[in-house]
């Protein structure tokens, strides 16, 4: 039996994917990332090609069955090779494809990716079918991350930064909130989770400490215990604050969505990551603020929400290494 | 002798130039566009096409030696069809192609491009010379204009709209200027040549009436006469009001530009349309406004003068229907 790996390497978590090649998912198990402080590049990639070997070991196949191994990473990505990935530590510059082909032999298919492209690649394989080949995907989690494909093919630019699309600055007002990248005002300032949190801090609880409690959504929690998905639930029961907070940050994000039509004109905006597990609230709010805003075009883009979840890496890293 | 038509259809003339298969631009001529009222389509089509029928008379060359026209034109192009020319009254769906080939036989190659597009693509293969395959075009004029090629592919999108980068929102306040479009704080009401021309009126002229003289440049003119030359000039001669204009204009360009590498990572910025006819201090002002921002990346696309001025759009249609 021929197989594929297919992995999405994480900050918490390394999740394995093997398939077949009649592209069926057969198994999958999860290891944890070590973080290491010394050699992480050369370190963590060991623990992902260990993972396999063990798997391999325990089901008695041999190595030599295995056609491709296609790796989903957490920063950018850029002809095939990975740049930094600060999450989990990897800081210079390491060629993962020769480390795996040396281990398990030149005639292995590799690809890497970065995650959220991965992501993409699996749900215009999986969920579209590939029936839509323009797609902008659009990932709210703690952060925000995104993906282009065009024509059906994935977007990375020279330095891998294509559909980096948390860290358009959309808040250009002198108070704008700092961003881990260093910016003001980033988009994912505001409508990511931890954005999300932010503004509704910032609208109505600006005069309370971390160990303060609020009531939400018939709970009393600390301030520092308030989450997105709090908001969020408090929103769909008609809590009239939290509703605020959603329609302020997502019409950000719709705000922005309407720019990259006159870029890039998708036929598809996919809302993926955590946040979009809110579902239709989510849906309903961006779609107010962006239908009829491009005078240009009288045809829309749709709107929809990813459905792979957790699992679009390890299918998007398979289609890319099949397909490669 | 094969010969190629590039003809370049702008509000005022259709500029036509004639190729041989060397790539060698042999002659050019101009025709004034006439505005229809009714049937703009059939009729404006019928002057273009007659241009070229006058020129292979006079030059007695026969209309098979004709081996590719190529169109550019000013609105939306898209899968070699015309969407809307408002500029010259095109309001409807017309088959250019088949026309074309109805009336020159099924065999000439037969192009259409949105014009900053065509001239995207003459910068590229002339002035760039396919060094660099990912160019995003920003063609400062009147209004604002852009193209985006990828992969040394040009950006159309489903109805024509990428690469639209003018009416990309970039003033959000209240008090944000109308644009044509309909909507408010388009960057072409801001960096356009209109757009400086509002930006210097709202600093300084607000109290004053259109016949109402001002001092600029070391000339008097009419407040209705202000002119975008005039504010550049000025500025190159160390006005500081008409710096501060230049330097705020550019700013807002310079932050999309930030944005839009994080879309669709240029390597090449190409700065082209009448105002960049103002050289390095509008260079300079992008790049001090450019520089730096993108913190996730530190490779910075390059920012350079578009080349061709008036050709760009014909050696781009030219090059376009060859290469076809």
């Amino acid at each position: 039996m021929k197989i594929y790996f297919a992995i999405d390497v994480g900050g918490t978590t390394i999740k394995y994917g093997i398939f077949d090649e009649k592209k069926n998912l057969i198994d999958k198990f999860f290891k944890k990332t070590i973080y290491y402080n010394k050699n992480a590049e050369r370190q963590t990639l060991n623990d992902i090609l260990s993972g396999i070997e063990e798997w391999c070991s325990e089901k008695k196949i041999s190595l030599k069955d295995i056609v491709g191994i296609g790796i989903a990473v957490p920063g950018p990505v850029a002809d095939n090779e990975v740049k930094t990935l600060v999450n989990i530590n990897w800081k210079h510059k390491y060629d993962v494809v020769s480390n795996i082909k040396n281990r398990f032999g030149s005639k292995v298919k590799v690809i890497i990716a970065n995650d959220a492209n991965a992501a993409l690649y699996g749900e215009y394989i999986k969920t579209l079918k590939g029936k839509y080949k323009n797609v902008c995907f659009i990932t709210l989690g703690t952060g925000i991350g995104g993906g282009i494909l065009l024509n059906g093919k994935l977007l990375e630019g020279k330095t891998g930064v294509c559909g980096e699309l948390g860290h358009i600055i959309v808040d250009k007002s002198e108070n704008a909130m700092e961003c881990n990248c260093g910016n003001k005002g980033c988009l994912e300032t505001i409508a990511s989770g931890v954005g999300i949190v932010n503004v509704y801090k910032n609208l109505y609880l600006s005069d309370k400490s971390n160990d303060d409690e609020i009531g939400i959504c018939g709970r009393k929690v600390k301030v520092n215990e308030l989450n997105a998905k709090l908001i969020i639930d408090a929103a769909k029961e008609n809590d009239e604050k939290a509703f605020k907070v959603l329609d302020i940050a997502f019409e950000y994000l719709a705000n922005l969505m309407v720019d990259l039509v006159y870029v890039i004109e998708p036929d598809v905006f996919l809302i993926g990551g955590g946040i979009s597990n809110g579902g239709n609230i989510i849906l309903d709010i961006i779609k107010k603020h962006f239908v009829g805003k491009n005078k240009l075009t009288k045809k829309q883009p749709k709107i929809m929400l990813a459905k792979l979840k957790n699992d679009a890496g390890i299918y998007g890293a398979f289609a890319l290494v099949a397909n490669s």
